[in-house]
């Protein structure tokens, strides 16, 4: 029934993402607090979590910006990159990466592949494990259906997708435990225009 | 430590959820399938769930549709407008709907308000609980910090966008099931100019 | 040929733009130069016109937002929001005007309808002709077809968004003649991550 | 004056586009009219004309997808990429071309740069200008400044992106003539929902 559903999504994202060591959740974590102007990447529904944690960086008084949108400025020296990226390999984010280097700034990526372009590249690493390597992961077995084990209830991206939105719901928890920023605080910048 | 955080995080959406009857699952889900162009709106992360929602409508063979995109179309006769918003009240959501209506098209919304706007205007809810009457929802309790009950680790729609996030994941999952849909299928609408 | 119509499209805008008077212009200028942090909005073809401007009043140092963007903060006192509607009526623009007031922001519109909502509301107006008041204005009389004046080659509201794309390039144009910015500068500014 | 301002950058446009041959406009506005679904893929303002040109192609009954919107489906067989890059070699730009040349798509690019990646890859272009090789371009002469020459009020891409905007509209207005379109049938398409 329903409620199988969508515990085991929220179990399959717990799991996959208790596999990430606290050295870097806790990485992570420092390089946003010691940055304050934010660039954020991402391409389909990657680029959907980078845009949820981009709101919330600016809610914390952040400046954010995500690549592509209307008022973006260039990057440069003392401003961080987040690259989300399930492949490490998508093109465009690759060379966004390259230009934020050679414009001083520090590239950080959360993806599944090590062994890819932003892997090499990145000066930091978020490794979430990839979909194949975490037992049954999200291929849900009910029993109504012989077939069943063949069928992917999480499909594409959606493993990593939803797994690295929980890590950066995460990292804005633990900012805002770390710094005690009030509620209050964080509705006065949201925008009152929508 | 960061797994207590996501853990948390996964355990207060799976809980909040919990409380949706399956009857409002399987009637949205029923929509959903019925319908084959569906439009989707949502404002600020609330509009990102939707977009999560609307690119896997597209993948499963749907005609699907983002209120304020490029290429949208009017809506009219036979379609179905998902609406997304926490309080049921935001204005141009509100907006959307009555156009709707007006066109002969069915509106259904994800809200946790059932006292609203769109509460009163829809056709069909899905009412999720309110974050205040969710046993410390979103409400952190580490004991670093003595003042720690007044931080919330879910600031604003937090809970709402993510609990909205996971419903509509499990609607495609449930759909994959109920349709046996291949992901090979979906990886073949997915687009490859990114 | 293609000639004669491009010749039309730019003639037509141009014989639109020439009613407008000098002070409106002067005015509007005025008011960019005076105010560091500007939020732009429309819909539709009009919200294009709004992110062509932003993104060079970024390029001039503005602290430039698009209404609808991702992290576009609240508007609140000294900031100045431009709106362009040619009806004047359109409900979300309105809605965000209206708030936009109640926070202490200006408001001014680009519009073809003075006795609209936002004609009334807002604290300037710039005016531009309505397509049916200008002669032959979007008609294009080839003599290939003889019902061809029933034709609009400018349909909908291209008329005006063209003419307020043309009067917001000719603002930026004036803030650069009037403060001496040189391109150089601009180019700094612009983003090196797309 | 403002009108000086306004009729230069109108007239730049034209003249600009009068080194344009008919046929390259008559080709580029066949290629539309014999292709039902098209894609359309630009970066910065240049995206932005691409979706003006869009939307008043599914008005006129086009299926047509901006590269990057959430719904935007696998470029294919049959399909047409129109490309839109004063560079001609926006990294993304080119590797969306290659990726649908491979598919199976055809790419037509508008750019300023024949000896370009795109220029190179394209199966047709339409070719504007390059600014410094237009008389005078961009550079308005007003007596009221010594140094006026070394001002470009129409910095970076402006010339390029508002010619191939104008070009564009007008392979809108051509094809309202060649299919006698009304008015009506397009507003009928057009959005109801904003």
């Amino acid at each position: 029934m329903s409620a199988q559903v969508w515990n085991h999504l929220t179990k399959t994202v717990s799991k996959q993402l208790d596999v990430v060591p606290h050295e870097a959740f806790a990485g992570f974590t420092n390089q946003v607090l010691e940055n304050n102007t934010i660039f954020v990447v991402g391409a389909g529904r990657s680029g959907l979590v980078g845009k949820f944690f981009a709101m919330r960086l600016m809610h914390l008084g952040k400046s954010a910006h995500i690549v592509g949108e209307t008022t973006t400025p260039g990057i440069g020296r003392d401003n961080l990159l987040v690259c989300i990226s399930g492949s490490g390999n998508t093109a465009s984010i690759v060379n966004a990466s390259k230009t934020a280097l050679k414009n001083g700034a520090r590239v950080t990526t959360i993806t599944a592949n090590r062994e890819s372009n932003l892997g090499a590249l990145s000066n930091s690493l978020v490794l979430l494990p990839k979909s194949e390597e975490v037992d049954s992961c999200g291929r849900y077995v009910p029993d109504r259906n012989s077939s069943e084990n063949e069928l992917n209830i999480m499909p594409m991206g959606t493993l990593f997708e939803l797994s690295a939105l929980i890590f950066l719901e995460s990292v804005i928890a633990e900012i805002i435990m770390e710094c005690c920023v009030q509620e209050v605080e964080m509705k006065q910048r949201h925008t009152n225009l929508e």
